[in-house]
C-alpha cells in the first residue's frame, strides 16, 4: 500500500470507527427504551436518539467521507487493497451514494413523518381505523416514490426497495420463486386444512409459571451456543435481537403465562440471529462489514434455529424430558412425540406473527404482491383493505373481520419499510436450502440434534456463513454454501415431507 | 431581548442541548456497564464512551462556545437576560474557562492515566501493594499540580481543587469548621468507645433472603417519594445514583444476604440523591443548571434521608413492623427500639465506607488533612502510608494491618479526585444544619416521620433546595435556608444528643 493510500485508509477507518461509536450509543439507548427505561424520560430520550443518529448520518454523508471514498474507489487504489478492504469501500460507498442523493430536508421530513406515523399506528390498529391511517400511509408511499426517483429506479420501481434489504434481489427473481413456492404451498395448505386428524395442542395453553419458563429458555440458549458473556437476555413485549457491539449481542424474549411454546420459539429465533452476529470474524468487528449480510440471510438463521432445529422431532426427543421436569403437572400425560406434533400444528390464520411454519410464507407472498401493486402498478392506498382482504380469502380462505387484524396488523408500513417483508420468506427458503447442504455434508445431523450436540452445527454455519459478516453478498453465500442459487424447492420439499408426515397425508 | 441576543441565546442553548444528548448517552453507557453489560463488550464500550465524551468536551470548549460566551457575558447583554439565564452563562463560562486552560494533549494524557490507574488500583488494593501503586499516584499528583498551575492557584493550591467540587469553599473555612468539628467529635467518640453498654446489633447479621429485602427497599423508596416512573432501581456492587435525563434518575443498591441493614441504608442514601435530582424545576431540565448544585449539597440530601430520617427512632417506630413481617423468624425477638439502637451502633473502624454516622466524619478529616499536605505542603506520595497510619491512630485509635485496608482503600485518588472527600463531611454538616431549620419551621416533623408522611418534608426541601438545581451556589442555599453560613455546631449538637442518649452518657 502506498503511503498516501495508507494515510487515506487510516482516516477512512478512523471516521468509520467514530460513526460506530454513535451507532453503539443509539443501539443501547433504543434497547434501554424497550427493556425498562422509565416512562418520564422517554421523550427526552427520543430527542437524544434523534440527535445522535443525525450526527452519525452527517458523518456518513460528510465531505470527508466523500473524499476518502473518491480516493479509495479509484481502480488503481482498489488494486492496493485486500479483498475485505475493497468490499468495505464498496459497501460504504453504496450507502453513501444512496444517502447523499436524498436532500437532507426531505430525509428529515420523512424521518419525522414515519416516527410520528409509527406512534399513531398503534391506535389506528387498536381501533381498526384504516381511514384514519390512510392519509399518513399515502404520504409515506408518496415520499418513498420520490426517494425511488432520487435513487433511480432499477428494473422496476419496487426493485429499488427490495435491493435495500436484500442486495441484488429482483422482482423478476422473486416472482419466479414466490410463484413456484405458492404453487406448491397452496395445495399442501389445503390438504393440511382438510386433514381429518390434527395434532392435539391444547395442553400448550395451560398455566405455565414464568420462572421455570425463563430457566428453560436460558438453558436452550446455552445449549445452542449463545455466548452469555457476549450478550444478555431480557423480556419485552415484542422479542428482538440487537447488536450493541461485537461483544454485546443482546436478545429479548417474551414469557406468556398461558402458552409454554411462545417463549421457547422466540428465544430460539432471536438466539439464531444472535449466533450469527456473535460469530462474525473478529477482524470485521466494529466495521460496517461486522454484521449479518442481509435481512434474508439473517432471517434464515433465526428460522434455522427456531424451526429446522427447534421444531424437529429430534430436538424434542432430547429436550422434552427437561421441560417436563419444569412442568411436571401440566405435562404429565404428554410425550416428546406429542409435544413435537403440538408445536407443529398448522392452521390458517389472519395474523402473520402468530402463523405457523407452513402457512407463514403465504402471509408474506400476500404482502409482496400488494407492495408490488403499490409501487409498480399504481394501486391507490385507499384500495389496500379491499386487496388485502381478497388475497387473504384467496390464499388462506379467511377474511379479516376488521382492518385491525387485517391490513393494519403490521408496523412495517408505518415506518416506511416497503420491500422488507420478502426477507421473512427468503429466510425460510435460505434456511431450508442451507439445511439441505448441511444434511448432505453432515449425515449425522439428526443424531447430533438428538444428542443436544450443536457445536459442530454452529461451527459449520460459522465457517460457511457467520464469519463472513457482510463481506459476502447473500447470493454469493447461498451459491458458495449450497452450490446453487436460491431455489424454493428446498423449502417446499421440507414442508411437504414434514407436514405430510405430521398430518398423515 | 435584542434580536442579536435572542439569536445568540438560541444558538447557545442549541449547542448546550446537543452536548446534553451526548452526556445522556455516556451516562447510560456507563450505567449499563455497571448494571449488566456483558464482559466481552466492555473494551469496545470503554472506547465508545471515551470517544463520545471527547466529542462532548470538544463542543464544550469549541470556538463557537467561546464566541457565544464572549457575546453573552458582556455586561450590557447580561442585563438583557433574566436571572436564570445569567447564571447559566456564568456556570458554562466557568467550566469553559477551566477546560480551555488545559492543553488538549495534557488533558488526554491525564484522562488515559487515571482510567488506567483506576483499573490497576483494584489489584494493588487487593494485594495491599502501595509501592506498586506509588508511581501511578505520583504521576497523578504531579499532573494535578500542573493543572493547578494552568488554572491559577487560589488562596492556596488546594483551594483550587476544593472549588471544583464545592464552589467558593476555602481551606481557611474548612480548617475552621473541621477544626471545630474535630474538637467536639474526638471526645464524643472517645466517650462512646468507652461506654460500658453498647447496643446489641448481632441480629442484623443473620441470613436475610434477598427477595424480601428488595421488596422492603423498594417500599421505603416509594414511601419517601422516589418517582419510579422517572427512574429505576438495579443492583450493583457499589450503589450509586446517576441522572440519565431529567425524567430518568436511576439508583442502584446492594443486597447482602448476611446483613439486613446494608441495602436499606444504601437505598435511602441513593434515594436521597435521586429525590434532589428528580425535583429540580422542569424549567432547568436538560440544561447545565438542571442538576444538584455541588457535591456537598448533594451529599447533604443523601445523608438527610439515610441518617437524619432513616436512622431516627420515629422512622423505625413506623417501619419496623413491616420489616418484621418480611423476616418474622430473624426478627421475632427484636423490637423497634432495639432495631433503632442497632442501626446506630457506633464503632471505630478502619474503612470509611463501612463507618457509622458518628465516626464517619473523622475518616474525612483525616483525608482532608492529608490532601492538604500533598498539595500545599509538598508531602511526597511515598510518605502517604506512614501519615495515613499515624492519623488513623490519632483520631480513631486504630492502625491498619496493611495498606489495602489503609491508604489504598478508596478509589478516589486513582481517578484524580483530590478535593472531593470533604464533600462527604460537608454533606453531614449541611444536612444537620438544614434539619435544624426544618425542625423549627415544621415542629410536627417527628410526628410526620412516625406517620410515614414524607410528602411535606419532600415539598419543603424541594421548595428550599431541590427546585433551584445548580442555579444557586451552595453557600447561597445554606444562607437562604438556614439564615446563616455553614456551621458545624449543628452536626456536633445532633450527634452529641443522639449518641449520648443511645449510649446513656
Amino acid at each position: 500500500m502506498k503511503q498516501e493510500t495508507a494515510e487515506k485508509w487510516g482516516l477512512f477507518r478512523g471516521l468509520l470507527q467514530k460513526i460506530q461509536s454513535y451507532h453503539e450509543a443509539v443501539a443501547l439507548m433504543n434497547w434501554d427504551l424497550r427493556t425498562g427505561a422509565p416512562r418520564k424520560g422517554a421523550e427526552t430520550r427520543a430527542k437524544s436518539i434523534g440527535l445522535l443518529s443525525t450526527e452519525a448520518f452527517k458523518m456518513e454523508t460528510s465531505p470527508e467521507m466523500g473524499e476518502y471514498l473518491a480516493y479509495l474507489s479509484q481502480p488503481a487504489v482498489m488494486d492496493e487493497l485486500d479483498d475485505t478492504q475493497r468490499r468495505m469501500v464498496l459497501d460504504v460507498q453504496e450507502e453513501y451514494e444512496r444517502s447523499v442523493k436524498i436532500p437532507p430536508e426531505k430525509f428529515q421530513a420523512y424521518t419525522e413523518l414515519t416516527a410520528h406515523a409509527e406512534t399513531l399506528w398503534e391506535d389506528f390498529k387498536e381501533n381498526a381505523d384504516f381511514p384514519g391511517f390512510e392519509p399518513y400511509l399515502t404520504q409515506i408511499v408518496e415520499k418513498t416514490q420520490e426517494f425511488i426517483d432520487y435513487w433511480g429506479p432499477k428494473a422496476t420501481r419496487y426493485d429499488t426497495l427490495l435491493h435495500m434489504y436484500e442486495p441484488d434481489l429482483t422482482v423478476e427473481k422473486l416472482d419466479q420463486v414466490f410463484g413456484q413456492l405458492r404453487d406448491r404451498l397452496v395445495p399442501l395448505v389445503a390438504a393440511v386444512t382438510n386433514a381429518p386428524n390434527k395434532p392435539e395442542a391444547a395442553f400448550l395453553k395451560q398455566r405455565y409459571d414464568v420462572g421455570p419458563q425463563e430457566k428453560f429458555s436460558l438453558f436452550l440458549l446455552e445449549q445452542i451456543g449463545y455466548d452469555f458473556e457476549a450478550g444478555r437476555v431480557d423480556e419485552t413485549v415484542h422479542p428482538f435481537e440487537t447488536t450493541i457491539n461485537h461483544g454485546d449481542v443482546r436478545i429479548t424474549t417474551n414469557y406468556k403465562q398461558n402458552d409454554v411454546a411462545s417463549a421457547i420459539f422466540s428465544s430460539l429465533h432471536e438466539g439464531g440471529h444472535a449466533l450469527y452476529e456473535q460469530n462474525v470474524a473478529d477482524e470485521l468487528a466494529e466495521t460496517p462489514l461486522g454484521q449479518g449480510t442481509s435481512m434474508g440471510i439473517h432471517e434464515s438463521q433465526s428460522r434455522f434455529w427456531e424451526n429446522v432445529i427447534g421444531r424437529s422431532r429430534e430436538f424434542w426427543n432430547r429436550y422434552f424430558g427437561e421441560l417436563q421436569q419444569h412442568f411436571p403437572e401440566q405435562l404429565k400425560d404428554v410425550t416428546a412425540e406429542m409435544f413435537y406434533l403440538a408445536v407443529n400444528r398448522a392452521e390458517n390464520s389472519l395474523i402473520r406473527i402468530e402463523a405457523d411454519e407452513l402457512t407463514y410464507n403465504l402471509h408474506i407472498i400476500i404482502r409482496y404482491e400488494i407492495e408490488k401493486m403499490l409501487f409498480n402498478e399504481g394501486l391507490p392506498v385507499s384500495e389496500l383493505p379491499k386487496v388485502w382482504n381478497e388475497k387473504y380469502q384467496t390464499y388462506l380462505g379467511l377474511t379479516p373481520p376488521d382492518d385491525g387484524v387485517g391490513v393494519l396488523q403490521d408496523v412495517h408500513w408505518s415506518g416506511g419499510l416497503f420491500g422488507y417483508f420478502p426477507s421473512y420468506a427468503l429466510g425460510n427458503m435460505y434456511a431450508a436450502q442451507i439445511a439441505g447442504t448441511l444434511r448432505k455434508e453432515m449425515p449425522e445431523l439428526d443424531a447430533l440434534v438428538e444428542a443436544g450436540n450443536f457445536q459442530p452445527i454452529k461451527e459449520w454455519l460459522t465457517d460457511k456463513i457467520y464469519k463472513y459478516g457482510k463481506s459476502r453478498k447473500p447470493a454469493e453465500i447461498i451459491k458458495a454454501v449450497t452450490g446453487e442459487d436460491l431455489n424454493p424447492d428446498y423449502l417446499a420439499d421440507y414442508l411437504e415431507q414434514k407436514f405430510k408426515s405430521i398430518y398423515g397425508l
